[in-house]
């Protein structure tokens, strides 16, 4: 039986026509079943080009692709997303933090929806500071947690606070560590993500243009940061989680979790960014060479 | 007498290099006085495109370039960020929503003042949804509010919550105001500006993939918005405010503001973005056409 993804907002069943507006795609003008009816894996991440790059390396692995072959971008209207598909496989771009992430989630939900796809699995691929993790390691993020080490996420909504809960899917973080296992080639870890506003102050760097704080009261934080569950920081996995978690909670058949929820990360914080770089191109190729090889066997394919 | 940028942030005195990440730009390996010494307006938008064809029109206006003429982009070494020059105008982009716009400003600020920039202006040039304001109108940002209607950021660094004022510079926005007075082709207002962190949900929006509340609630919103002051809604303009403001406190010479402070923007949100595409781009060009003429004037050329 498939699980078909549910909206959580009732107003859109009266629309004559849905604009997506940061995507430059719309029911009006698109054929969303044809287009996008067969996606079965969604794969974000922050960075337009490495998502290109993660389309072109996923077609190879599915063997669905020659080698040199160019993927269009399918948002090729807007410089907001970029967006590329290859088989059942869509990879999209969602910029930096929370609410770039948020726009894009709302317009992919919504594509999924039109589209009428099923049994879908969305997964972050991206960077994000490690604590007191090995360089390279890949977090596969259990919750999501706040810059106060809750996992929530708090949200204004027509002025009024609401907190959503920003856990993911365990059994989906446990199906990708067994995969890593066989892969056998770089360090996994289950841990919390926090996810924070801001970068530099946020993240307790001492090189933003604006630092009121000292060395000691940073490593401190970052302290009781690893000491609540803590292994990475980044800056949009709680909406992610919150979002898919809410889309996940109106599906019809709860039995099934048709958006299975997780996102994991590549390390580089406490070591700094100042790696060389043909080490730093090989750490970010790991989280796309689990979810790679996830997806194939997922597929059968391995 | 020059006013020069002065940092928040003890530690960087006392580091060797300081690469800017996110624009792929590095004390170490560029030479920021001889780039961007000249630097004395510096416009700020979410488009890389925008701020593309930006820098051409300036370029024209100011007598500095030919029509048809390229503009490199001097970031090239990073998808994150776009950025273009043209004798004394910078133009940036920022990407969408608070965390992003917060990463580009820490490393634009510590590049005017690796830089040794004096007597910087810095304006963001924008689109935003208006509130009982005829379309196309241009808003000038007296104060930026959160989405409780009040003058402030709440941002959370090391776990702790700080308060930071988002006032912007009063006599700058008259000077616009007058800027606009002398073009005389649209309707502009000084008003003030909601920040949210969502464009859905945060900005009552009954479209999004989640929405549960219903058409009353979101115009009584709306109402209680547009009492309170507020004319304008978008996603940026609270951490431009805080920080601007906070770089502006540590000049000097207080007496002068170096870092003025604004942002503006253009209106589609009671009549949606359903406009003719011909008079959206009309509508989307008044904000450069007011910016541009304001540099001109004040580099004494109208």
């Amino acid at each position: 039986r498939e699980n078909f993804i549910h909206l959580c907002n009732p107003h859109l069943e009266k629309m004559k026509e849905d604009i997506l507006y940061h995507f430059a795609l719309g029911t009006g003008t698109h054929d969303f079943p044809t287009l996008f009816g067969d996606v079965k894996f969604v794969c974000v991440g922050g960075s337009p080009s490495r998502m290109k790059a993660f389309i072109a390396y996923i077609a190879e692995e599915l063997g669905l692709g020659s080698p040199g072959c160019d993927y269009p971008n399918i948002c090729a209207g807007t410089d907001r997303y970029a967006m590329y598909k290859v088989g059942p496989v869509l990879s999209v771009s969602h910029g930096m933090g929370i609410p770039s992430i948020s726009i894009m989630l709302h317009e992919l939900i919504k594509l999924l929806y039109h589209a009428k796809c099923s049994d879908i699995t969305i997964i972050r691929i991206g960077t994000s500071g490690g604590i007191g993790l090995e360089p390279g390691s890949v977090v596969i993020t259990r919750q999501s947690v706040d810059a106060t080490f809750k996992p929530q996420l708090e949200q204004v909504v027509l002025g009024k606070t609401v907190i959503r809960s920003t856990n993911l899917d365990e059994q989906l973080a446990k199906e990708l560590m067994q995969c890593s296992k066989e892969i056998g080639q770089f360090n996994t870890v289950i841990g919390n993500t926090m996810c924070t506003l801001d970068f530099y102050e946020g993240q307790g760097r001492l090189d933003g243009a604006i630092c009121l704080y000292d060395e000691k009261e940073k490593l401190q934080y970052l302290k009781n940061a690893y000491e609540s569950g803590v292994r990475n920081i980044e800056m949009e996995s709680s909406v992610f989680a919150a979002m898919c978690n809410l889309s996940g909670a109106c599906i019809s058949v709860p039995l099934f979790v048709s958006l299975l929820l997780l996102c994991f990360f590549f390390f580089f914080f406490l070591i700094g960014i100042h790696l060389p770089h043909d080490v730093l191109v090989e750490y970010q190729q790991r989280p796309q060479k689990l979810v790679g090889y996830f997806i194939k066997k997922s597929l059968g394919k391995v």
